[in-house]
């Protein structure tokens, strides 16, 4: 038996997110059903991070045992070749032998996600369900400014989505880093581990300093609440992409 | 009556390119439907470039007259609602009055385009329909010294689509920059005017030489030629972007 980790692609558009469920098709489905068709066996694909629905992904790290002995290259092609004939948004970037105790979500020691905003009156159409169409103007300085008390050892409490099922809303955020360019704002957000909704929560009520209905210190009242009630809206999933899993 | 220059993106994926046909949607269609969706007139809208099936664009330049009088504002939002009903892939970035003797086309001094290569062996999810995707390693560097024949005043036969109705296939090509970004290989390429497919057929020429079919050499003997038959492939559409057009 050979554990494998790999390195995954998907657009979250038509998903219903990482995770199997009963209705609609999701990456990890995806994945095991072309794994079963070259292998005829039912293989676990277990994930870093189990984004949801709508949620993009250019480097989801996920992990799977096999028994079956395979080159490198073959099983790479095999997973991709499958995936194409199911037309899956799915691809397998990369895949490596990693030891029989590596695990995709508890050995990760960071995440980064990025977080796209397209900032102009005009409808996107090249950039249509791959980010947040934001038509009035946002002010980024102020944006940034509100950045500041979300960094470092907090109680998230007040970005944490419905239906959590961390242990606890205390987390460390260690990067929360805004990159204008054009009309493209980008958030850079990175932490050993988020609760729910995090990322589209603090997206949502930084937006909302963009555009003045929170002055930035504002938020440093919002994540004191702790009530999710306080912040603002959620980020839609179109804009998020989960970018990079550390171990 | 007034004139108006716009800015317009598009994603040409599922056009048949700008100019209206009797089969087929047109970005030319998609823009003259919804002036008269708005103003109860025929209004013909005429472009800088008039780009081929599954050529997108990100700043393509047009215009058109107008009678009656609207704010700007006003007049692009009418233009983009009436374009979002119609769920076409077309979006009116920018809207100015411009002097009657400006024509999009024959006022153009000059227009740029960006070719996108995927060169990766994973196929392409998130940027599906938006590159050319190329899953053998290509040398940029080879590449690179084979621009280095194209740039300049030069016969261009060699690189002319059948079709072409250009009245001379002598052309002044100023610049063609290749920039490479992790796995993407962007050219960056500006003229004053290019001969039908031009772009798509150096692209084409000059992959070959990224995957060693050509030597850079050969890029030379080729232009000298003036003989499509020695040239390259036609690079797919899905990778090319008209990004600028300049007055």
């Amino acid at each position: 038996m050979t554990r494998y980790k790999i390195l995954v692609e998907y657009d979250g558009t038509n998903l219903i997110g990482w995770q199997k469920q009963l209705e609609g098709l999701s990456v990890q489905e995806c994945l095991e059903k072309s794994l079963n068709a070259f292998t005829h066996q039912n293989i676990e694909v277990l994930a870093a991070g189990r984004t949801d629905a709508g949620v993009h992904a250019t480097a989801q790290v996920a992990h799977f045992d096999l028994d079956t002995k395979m080159e490198l290259f073959r099983l790479r092609e095999a997973f991709n070749a499958h995936l194409r004939d199911m037309k899956a948004p799915v691809s397998v970037l990369d895949i490596e032998p990693v030891s029989n105790d590596f695990h995709a979500r508890f050995s990760a020691k960071g995440r980064g996600y990025v977080y796209k905003i397209l900032n102009r009156r005009a409808r996107p159409v090249l950039l249509e369900n791959r980010v947040w169409w934001v038509p009035f103007p946002l002010d980024v300085d102020l944006m940034r400014e509100g950045t500041k008390y979300l960094l470092g050892h907090h109680d998230f409490s007040a970005f944490r989505g419905a239906g959590c099922q961390a242990l606890s809303p205390v987390k460390t955020l260690d990067r929360l880093d805004i990159i204008q360019n054009g009309d493209e704002i980008d958030f850079i957000v990175e932490a050993k581990s988020f609760i729910y909704h995090q990322v589209r929560n603090m997206v949502g009520t930084l937006k909302m300093v963009g555009d003045k209905h929170f002055a930035p210190e504002d938020v440093k009242r919002i994540l004191e609440s702790k009530k999710r009630s306080e912040a603002g809206v959620t980020a839609p999933a179109s804009g998020l992409y989960l970018n990079k899993v550390v171990y």
